[in-house]
């Protein structure tokens, strides 16, 4: 076993993130699954969503829908419940989340038709309107908001009103976006938002949860293709007695509990996009100081995770990088985009502009003590 | 919100458990999931499972594989990912959790044939002798090693030789018992085995593992019907960079190497099943001179969970007895038999023989407040 570390490093990445220490502490009970005061919890959990996402069960008819497991299982449970057996997906995909979409619907031998555009370049609405015009077996449109792949955010209003106008159901993966930046449910038209407990809510990993349209997933009775990821059934669990169908995460959840409580402590997720813009500013100000840049153009850039592109410097090796900002007590994230050499810095978590000038300050003495030249 | 009460209610359930301070104190801490102080971690959890199962790499080829969610999600990953396209399971109910497996199987579109023995009846070898014998198109035998139903232990290891006479594969639910119970993975000739983080291992909620004999699970290429929950692709995953495919529940699992810790401080597997069999012990011989009875039988009562009927008394009903007992700081469970009207009792996690003798004191004057007459 590794000895744990004099103070925990500190989590630039995409999640899990860094946390508070009062969100960890409401991890210091043990809750009983099926108890009436556990379940107040997971109701009162399910509402405070609703109103994070800005919607509610009267304006738009939403619900919240807690699911087991990490965000890909939320997706997932997405496709596996809510596309009919002769369904056909058109998947957005420009990096690893939207091909993890597709792989999804292979495994589950989904149709779908897949419109790529590059790592660099938001989803098209327009290649979407075409697609949808040229093909009437598509039944569901799905894109993720924030492609933490790059960084990259895609117009979900865009596409949304295309879905709608072709009258096709929508799917939005807003993992890494949601408790953040602003979503617009309705004129999006978005029918299932998925996103998990460990993002900007600030939340430890255990589940994730999906805002559906409850017209929508009710009308999906009979499609699922799987037990534990059938997502109506689980909210007719919900619905019925306040339970999971299956043992929940009750630790996490009782530390999402406190991390709601908290994100309304700091004004909501207009104030908490605040942070993560300045914490954003202040390390893409660093890293070009000290001589990086980052992969995307700032127009189509998130304040969520910033790529930044190898230095020129043959004696550049990430590992080495890694490893030596690791030692120092900051932890970054490895690139994943296919035709560029990248590493990541995430932004989010209970971090502050004041942590991200630790981080650039680390980083200078890094590319010091490795002698790189950029 | 409900305010949380003075101190944590004590759980006598079949899970999520009462488990120790330090368990859940290892919580407090945030690791990086992609980082190699958390993949030693990781590694390591996967090494001790071999030695609580009393399996290796060398003798047997056994892996461990770990799988976000509950329980159930791990059950279902095996048969999502083990049985081929025209495969066909046989499943030996005697409870809920045999259903759950039935209902599984219904869902991916797999074929099935269930063997039913009642709910205060082990399962039955030679039953499973004639069926596989009769149908040779049944490629796989599943079955539930202690059905917290009732709380009735199924003859495991008999119906492994019964599996293996026929040459099928065999898989064992095993959730409420690995880590306790003795479990003869070569005798009982088992392929895969499926356990939970929150039962005997005395972990918290947030992910199941599965103790797989790697041919059996690397001859399964191609046959999953999910990304998520493929159980071959998570495998490949771990053995290739350490790391799970998608975010792990961090916290869950270094509350689970604690957990692991604790289980050999104790003294093993053998150690913790005396401590919940003197539980067990304690619970029943005070229960009886309240004067409840036990709905099964001893000599197929497992030391893990225990079912006892409603008293005669019109005036019992459950719903009181359940929050009187709450109020008291002792949460027990509903019962789940369908054709008796029963409650239960749980005997494992962090509980002690006082701790029983504290709840049977608080259930002798709920009996007497509630004027019961038993």
């Amino acid at each position: 076993m590794t000895p744990p570390p004099a103070r925990d490093k500190l989590l630039f990445t995409p999640g899990p993130l860094t946390t508070s220490l009062t969100v960890k502490q409401a991890m210091l009970r043990d809750a009983g699954s099926w108890h009436f005061e556990f379940n107040a919890i997971v109701a009162d959990i399910r509402e405070r969503l609703l109103k994070v996402a800005g919607v509610s069960r009267a304006a738009g008819g939403y619900e919240t829908v807690l699911l087991q497991g990490s965000g890909t299982f939320g997706v997932e449970a997405v496709f596996a419940t809510c596309v009919p057996p002769n369904g056909k997906v058109a998947v957005l995909a420009n990096g690893a989340y939207g091909e993890r979409m597709v792989a999804m619907l292979q495994h589950a031998k989904i149709g779908q038709v897949v419109l790529r555009t590059p790592e660099d370049t938001p989803n098209d609405p327009n290649a979407l309107d075409r697609a949808l015009a040229a093909d009437a077996t598509v039944t569901h449109v799905a894109v993720v908001h924030c492609e933490t792949t790059t960084g990259i955010v895609n117009p979900i209003t865009e596409i949304g009103q295309v879905a709608r106008n072709h009258k096709r159901s929508y799917i939005v993966d807003a993992m890494s976006s949601f408790g953040a930046m602003p979503i617009d449910f309705g004129g999006a038209s978005i029918d299932y938002l998925i996103s998990s407990a460990n993002k900007c809510v600030e939340g430890v990993p255990g589940f994730s949860f999906v805002i559906a349209r409850s017209e929508a997933l009710l009308a999906c009775e009979g499609y699922a293709r799987s037990l534990s990821l059938d997502l109506l059934a689980q909210l007719k669990g919900l619905e019925k007695n306040g339970q999971f169908r299956y043992t929940p995460p009750t630790h996490s959840i009782l530390a999402f509990a406190t991390a709601l409580d908290e994100l309304e402590q700091e004004g909501g997720p207009g104030a908490r996009l605040a942070r993560y813009q300045r914490n954003h500013q202040v390390l893409v100000e660093g890293m070009k100081k000290i001589g990086f840049r980052p992969y995307l153009r700032q127009e189509v850039q998130s304040p969520i995770i910033t790529s930044f592109l190898f230095p020129d410097d043959p004696k550049f090796t990430f590992d080495q990088f890694y490893r030596k900002l690791s030692d120092k007590g900051f932890i970054i994230y490895p690139g994943k985009i296919s035709n560029a050499n990248t590493f990541r810095i995430g932004n989010i978590g209970r971090i502050f502009e004041a942590d991200m000038r630790s981080l650039l300050a680390a980083i200078a003495e890094c590319v010091s003590e490795l002698g790189l030249r950029i």
